[in-house]
Formats: C-alpha cells, structure tokens, sequence
C-alpha cells in the first residue's frame, strides 16, 4: 500500500530496529505517583530504565497503563519533558489521543519536540456511535496540524475503552491519505481475529498486538509485535518469546507467557495489581498510589495475588 | 435523607425559582462555532438569551450538547469568563466531569467564581468497568478540592456515551457524604424505569430527566423537569408544558412535544441537525460546523429533515 514502508520478508524483533519503524516488545508502562499524588517524574524515569534493562524494545508511556487521560495537560507536558531530559525520548511511543483534538495537537508537537519515534492515538472517545468521517476527520485534523514529516502516528485501537470501533475501511481511508504519517496501530480488542484480518489487510502496516498472549502468532503472520500493559512485569518473559520465536521451544514460552498474564489478570485489575507489585519489589509504598476513578487493591487482594503468582514460580528482576 | 432540603408538596416549576434549587425546563445548548472553528462567544452568548426569551429556566452550558469535551480546558474557561462577562452566569448549570479530576476542579472553580448556581459533572469516563468505590473517590476528590461551601453539584448518569452505570448505591453514598453539595442527578439514560427509581429513592434530591419525552411523567412524580439537547429548538413547547403541566390538556401537549423530539432524532444525529436548523433560521451559516468526531450535516440530509419538520407545521421562534 506504501512502497516505502514494504513488508520484510524477515520480520521478528531480530531485524535491526529502526527509529521511524519499532518492531518487537513494547510496555505500556505505569505511572508512579508521588506521595502528594502528583505524576513522579524520577521514579517514572527509573521505571522505564528498568524495563529496557530487561531488553525490552521500547517503551508506550502515557497510555491507558499510564492512567494518561487522569493526567492533565500540563501534567502530561511536564512529565514528556522530564523524560526527554532524561535521554529517554528514542525508546518513546507517546500516547497523545484526547477527547480535545486540541490536546492531541498539543501532546503530539510535545513528542515530536522532545524525540519520540512515534504516537499512540486513541480517536476522542467521549461520543458513541460517531460516522467514520468524523474518526476519519479527527485523525486528519490532528495530522494536518501538527504538520511535521517526521509524525509517525500509530492509531489506538481499544473499543471496550473507547465505545468505538475503528474497522478496516477507516483504517484504509486514513493510510490512503497520509501513507508516511499512519504507519502502524495498537490492537487492543483481544479478539485475535480482529488483529489478524488487520495484519491480513494491510503489508507493511504495523498492527501491533495489544497483549503478550498474541506475540508468537503476530509474529508469525509477519506483525511487528506487541504494546501490553501485564509486560510491566513480564518484560523479560516477552523478551524471550521474541528473541526465540523461530525455536521449537516458542510455543511453550508463549503458554507460559500466557499463564502469567492470565494469573495477574484473574487476581485483580491489572493497572493496581501491578502498581502493589512494584510496591512490594522495590519497597516502595508510594507504587501502590492510582489516580480515581481506579482504586489501589486492598491488602486481602494483594496477599492473594502474591501467592497465585509465587505458586507459578513468578519473580520480578532486581531492580537496577 | 437531608432535612434541609425536603421534597416540597407542590415541586412543579410553577414554586418560585431558587438559585440554590434550579427547577424547570433547561436547555442543554448547543456551542456555535466561528469560521475558524473556535467557540463562538457572541454567538453563544445570544443563543442562550434567545432561549431564555423562550421561557426557559435556565441553560446547562458545556454539556454533551455542547460539545465540551470537543473543547480544550482552555477553551472552556475562556467561554466561561465570556458567560459571566455578558451577565447570564446566573442562569447556568455549567458542564465539568472531564476525564481528570484536575480539569473538573479547575471548571467547577471557574463556574463558582463566575456565579453559575451549579455545575453538572460526568464521572471520569476513559475507563470502564471500575468499581463504585473508584467512583466515589472521583466525586469527593473533586469536592474536597473545589472546597467551596457555595457549591451544587448535579451528578450526570449519561451511561451511553460514558459506558458506566451510576446506581442508587453510588448515588446514596455521595448523598450521605456530602449532603448540601450533592444535590441531584440528570438522568440522560433514556430509561423511565430508571429515572422512575432514582426520583423515588432520594426524596429531596432532584433527578432531572435528560428528555423532554419524560417531563410531565417526571413532574408528576414531584421531580424538578427536565434538561435536553433537543430544546435547542423545542423550549416555547416544553415551557408550554412545564407551566401547564396540571391541566387536562397536558398530555396532549407532552404528546406533541414528543412527537417534534423524535421526528428531529430520526431524522439524523441532533447535534448537527440543530446546529442546521439554527444556521437556515438565523441565516448564519457557520451555525452548522461541529467539531470531529461529529460530523455536519450533508445537503440531503438537512433537506430531509426540513421536510419533516415543515410536515409537522413545526417553526421556530423569531430571532431575539
């Protein structure tokens, strides 16, 4: 569809990563917060630093993990701009998608400025049952403004977030338009099918798979790989999924991988199962903090999750 | 559940009106543009005095109607600043649920600094499936840093567009907690069983439907009126209603009010088909443009529903 941007032959985490095209593991990393609740810049910062110490490929900050849209503005400015002090920028996909086209141009000129390869967008996501030109309208008017060649804008598929579905007929409009500008899109439906007929439909168009349990088959199918939130704390797992996906073994490191993320997930919401987690591993009580309308697990949920995951034989890394 | 603010015996819109009690029918208005696609501060300023020539209680201002997570915060308050400005602040509920509590206080301080009697405020809305206590903490964080003893709050249950549902336990916590401040509800789920319940669960708090299609059921329950999108275009019928509401013709008149209502939704999606309404009744076009993701009307479009309204012998009122 976009003869600069053709599917490889070879296309696994093992190619050589590029800036202007990411491929391969990818956290949709948390937010710690302060004792005061404000966004904490440094502990954001060394989280981040831990994960692509783990090997990971990149970083999704600011997305719905981050808790972004229970950040302001300014918040969201303030903490891009701490993390493109921090040398952080060019493992960045930034989530810009506002209800606020206006934000959204904000956000992403933000992204641009500090170096990030590229931006996850969430089309505005307050209306129900909206046309797909005005979807359409949305990502073009965001395009249009921040008009610069370097956006690599990923689309953020997320519909149990977003009421909204972004079908295969928007999907070819929006590529059609801005071939060098709308290279990729996280998947989030959890419905594999759905990830696969966008994989199908569109070479050299990098649909990411929104959890680790699709890696291996996006992989096959020549996807570039995956964005998930449970990878704050199943990085390493990933990493190696990725990094052996033509082995034999690869299939029982996916259903391995699997498993983990199924346990997290069946113990609590996975945004404060993971903050008490981190809590826990690096003796911060201060991870455990989320911002309303998410609620931190209470000390019965976060014993219980502890044990399910040790009788799995879990352990974090040490931190950095 | 507070005795300070009892159901009254005779709660129709004809008790004389009380800042600190809004009761009757409110317009949730519409937000022309400029040309350029900026709020349209004058331009709102008169729509909303045209309404409230009509008759009309009041205006919520910056609600789904209005378009106001299609705003940046900015935009929001400086449409405020405007409101006050031009004297009808004390006509207003002003929308302020965003999606983080940081904007809801800065846009409930403004309203409170430019004297609207309340304020009408959607739980945060990006996440679904977060428990009731998620919820609460959304509303009272909010409260406890607007910490305004002068303020009303309306809680806005439009489960639609925010995917979430707000129950009779939600709504009872925040009653028990925060008594002289939360104060009522605008019901915009479309389900009379549902307003049905709430109105006859908390006597004393005030459940506005979000229809006009419930006014006189609602009024008869001892419920304070409605607030809709559609009297953009329908004030004179519903004031009609509203002051007649005990008299043998009245259901005849919500019959015919209805029936205008659901000749214009079906007709296409109300928002811009107000908007065209405005723009061939005022003969300014730029009444017609909406911001992304809503789309304008097409010409056919705009046709038909012209059609059908000239069918039912509808007009509107003169331009002030």
């Amino acid at each position: 569809m976009n003869a600069s941007r053709p599917s490889t032959s070879s296309p696994g985490p093992s190619s050589a990563p590029s800036p202007a095209r990411p491929r391969g593991v990818f956290v949709a990393a948390l937010t710690p917060l302060t004792s005061t609740g404000d966004p904490d810049l440094e502990a954001t910062a060394a989280h981040y630093r831990w994960l692509l110490d783990q090997g990971c490929d990149g970083i999704v900050c600011l997305g719905t993990t981050g808790e972004a849209n229970s950040f302001t503005l300014d918040e969201r400015l303030a903490l891009l701009d701490h993390l493109g002090a921090s040398g952080l920028a060019g493992r960045l996909i930034v989530g810009t998608g506002c209800c606020a086209i206006g934000d959204t141009v904000r956000l992403t000129r933000k992204a641009l400025e500090i170096g990030a390869p590229g931006v996850l967008v969430l089309p505005p996501f307050y209306y129900k049952g909206v046309p797909d030109d005005g979807l359409f309208a949305a990502y073009a008017e965001t395009i249009e403004r921040v008009g610069d060649a370097r956006l690599r804008l990923y689309i953020y598929h997320f519909p149990k977030m977003t009421g909204l579905d972004i079908g295969l007929p928007l999907i070819e409009r929006l590529i059609a338009a801005y071939p060098d500008t709308v290279v990729g899109l996280k998947n989030s439906s959890g419905d594999w099918d759905n990830i696969r007929a966008m994989i199908d439909a569109f070479p050299g168009f990098d649909v990411f798979a929104g959890s680790e349990e699709f890696l291996l088959p996006t992989l096959r199918l020549g996807g570039p790989g995956c964005m998930s939130a449970t990878l704050n704390v199943l990085a390493p797992q990933a990493v190696e999924l990725a990094a052996n996906w033509q082995s034999p073994e690869a299939e029982a490191t996916q259903e391995r991988l699997s498993a983990l993320r199924r346990a997290i997930s069946a113990a609590a919401a996975p945004i404060p199962a993971m903050k008490a987690m981190l809590a826990r591993h690096t003796g911060r009580s201060t991870w455990r903090a989320v911002r309303p309308p998410l609620c931190p697990l209470d000390p019965a949920q976060e014993e219980r999750l502890s044990h399910s995951l040790a009788a799995l034989g879990f352990d974090l890394p040490a931190a950095a």
